[in-house]
């Protein structure tokens, strides 16, 4: 038998499987090539001009010794330069493709993934991730900064192995976004209270979907994750702007996401995933719809495991099937060991 | 330079790149397998019992000699017994995975994808979807039926070569299509016209993006296509229900899904893609929230070609990336030659 699952934040359906699941999942493994890359130490000449970096004293801009260095895509989706030009063609809606699209090489090494880096390495990416979220808050132009990452060939990584980030800077707050904003200003406008506080509070009490947490941060596989081992980051603290994230809250967001790329890589044997930055919109005028953002929502992270093609069903319906019950999968991984 | 195009139908944005895009595709091609398929002619006994079929005289029930032959999944998503127990858990809202998931066997040869089956044969299919729709409809826990296919390994079907169809009666409208529903009716209450016949119009008078057409359907590359190459059939007739489909209708679509598989398996050499029929909810009540629907809503088919994995822009944003403009996969599909 199995469950329809509402997922609360989004109002997505989900049908969840119960019992054992399956124990064998067939992917790809995350598999490093060997040839020359841009993102490596001594390469910079390759890649366009850094916008951003931690570097070592005492080395220049575009040379080596760094930790994190973030430059734009040299085939980017979305370009810098020009004026949007909103228009009509006939029925439809349009703009010009201007916006940001930039690499964050989240270390100088070939052979490193993002769980493999040490804390104050990650808590560098992370670093990189706020200034340049605040960098792009001073352009006008832009309304949403999304940052993701796609690690592996089956989470659309087929041309990199080196361990990168994305940041795509757009000219129109996503739909995805708009939903959970919109959700989450229902919910407190019915409750006076946040819904991902709500939720945060219900996970930690219950605990049956707890992967793990730390003094600033939670993890647990949502009750209606679309995917097996899917796994949400709250924040402890109510926070609806990630660039407002402080030093202490930096290395435990480093340590919580460390700990969860391990256990996905020890209990999964390295599958694809995909990981996202959730974070407010820029708030670009008083009296905006927006206006209650800072206490409705709540900036979190999702880990998503690609095991599974999705297939018509998905795409037609938004609904999603998850073989692998929420509960059994934070039990795994909490434990840490095989599937 | 890209453009920022938005979805009439779903309010959906994708970048489309401009230019003339990518003429390379890296995607396994369809391959059969050569096992055991309880789908072909003579294995009937290893489905559960056919709940329709359209057979030859003088031929039995779960034996041979059929066109099309529909079966209860062995292993449902959902299943057909049962109450649904609508509850909370805590926050959370369930219920239980009531509903039918069937699958639909287009041919009884195991050699042969929809598109090289005959006009009269892919009719036998359409007929098989509108007998299981009318059928479902007196189910009152139902109320959206899905109907979809997965062609190949890279849009989800892994396990089944033989040519497939599924449908998944559901006891909620999924949101893709509530989502669908409300923007044809606020489309309908600002204009008194229906959002689909004005697009219907306006590709059949601009040209640019039709693929091809005959009496009863166009079928056309979407102003904001996801995918590249990705196509929607529309009916020239205005009807927001597919079961509603007469003879010659069916006759038409037929010959017109044919047309595009072929020429996606021509153009292309062989893709994997999803195609999904995207039909009104069941009305249940008067009153209901969707009363309107017949004036607003307008039936059609999607065909999504599966030539990349999806990546975390896409999934934490419901934004698109399409590297090939509809109007140059719409030339290059209604000439018909490779790309």
């Amino acid at each position: 038998m199995s469950q329809i699952r509402k997922d609360i934040f989004t109002d997505r359906w989900v049908i969840v499987e119960e019992g054992e699941g399956p124990t064998e999942f067939h992917f790809k493994k995350f598999a490093r090539d060997a040839g020359f890359c841009p993102f490596c130490e001594r390469n910079e000449a390759a890649t366009p001009p850094e916008v951003f970096a931690i570097r070592n004293p005492g080395s220049s801009p575009n040379g080596p010794g760094w930790s994190v260095r973030v430059v734009p895509n040299s085939r980017p989706q979305l370009r810098i330069e020009g004026q949007l030009k909103r228009r009509a063609e006939a029925l439809h809606d349009l703009m010009n493709g201007v916006g940001a699209h930039e690499i964050i090489a989240e270390t100088s090494r070939h052979d490193r993934s993002l769980h493999e880096l040490e804390i104050e390495e990650i808590s560098n990416v992370i670093r990189a991730y706020r200034a340049r979220i605040l960098d792009l808050e001073g352009d006008q132009r832009v309304r949403y900064v999304l940052i993701f990452k796609n690690h592996g060939e089956g989470a659309g990584a087929h041309t990199i192995s080196h361990s990168i980030s994305q940041l795509v800077a757009l000219p129109i707050t996503p739909r995805a976004v708009k939903t959970k904003l919109k959700i989450a200003r229902d919910y407190f406008a019915l409750k006076e209270r946040c819904v991902y506080c709500d939720v945060l509070q219900q996970e930690l009490k219950g605990r049956k979907r707890l992967i793990t947490e730390n003094e600033d941060f939670v993890a647990f596989a949502p009750f209606a994750s679309r995917f097996p081992f899917e796994m949400t980051v709250l924040p402890k603290f109510h926070s609806s702007a990630f660039s407002r994230i402080g030093a202490t809250q930096i290395d435990n967001v480093s340590r919580i996401l460390r700990d969860l790329l391990q256990k996905l890589d020890q209990s999964l044997g390295g599958p694809p995933y995909n990981l996202s930055l959730h974070d407010r919109p820029f708030l670009r005028r008083r009296g905006d719809y927006w206006n209650t953002i800072e206490e409705d929502f709540h900036w979190h992270i999702e880990i998503l495991p690609q095991m599974f093609r999705i297939t018509g069903f998905e795409w037609a319906s938004g609904f999603f099937y998850n073989p692998v019950p929420p509960e059994l999968a934070a039990r795994s991984l909490s434990r840490g060991g095989r599937v």
